[in-house]
C-alpha cells in the first residue's frame, strides 16, 4: 500500500503575482465580470511507499526542492491511496 | 464580499508527466526514498465579487482558459473569502 501527498505552494502574499495579473485581465477581457483577484500556485501529488509517507518528511521535499521558501508558502495534506 | 474559488487542474492521468518525472528522478537524486510516482499540476485561487461566484461560472473560466480540456482535468471549491 502506499499514500497519496497533495502538496499545495503558493506565492507569499505579499508579493506580486504577475502570472495572476495577466490571468485576471485575460478572465476579464474574454468577458468574465467581477474576478477581483488572481494567484497562481503549484498543486503537487506525490505517491509515497508507506515508510516515507510521513508530513516531516513530505515538508523536508517542499523545503529542499519543490517550493522556494524564499518566495512561496506551501501546505500538505496526506492521505491513504 | 467577495467568494474564494479554489481550482486544482491536473494532468488527464492517461497522459505520462514528464515534468512530474523529472521531479520525481530530482528528489530520490538528493537522498528521499519511497517516491514512487510525482504529478505536477496548477493551484489557482480567484477572488470573485459575489455575483460572479457560481459553481457554473468557474466551471466556465476552467473549460474557456484556465484548463485545457484536451489534456486536463479540473475541480473546484467555492467557499467564503
Amino acid at each position: 500500500m502506499s499514500r497519496k501527498a497533495r502538496i499545495y505552494v503558493t506565492l507569499k502574499p505579499t508579493l506580486l503575482d504577475a502570472q495572476g495579473r495577466v490571468v485576471q485581465q485575460a478572465l476579464t477581457n474574454i468577458g468574465f465580470e467581477g474576478v477581483e483577484n488572481v494567484r497562481m500556485g503549484k498543486y503537487i501529488e506525490i505517491d509515497l511507499a508507506d515508510e516515507a509517507a510521513s508530513e516531516s518528511n513530505v515538508a523536508d521535499m517542499c523545503a529542499r526542492l519543490l517550493a522556494n521558501p524564499v518566495t512561496e508558502d506551501f501546505r500538505l495534506d496526506l492521505e491513504d491511496a
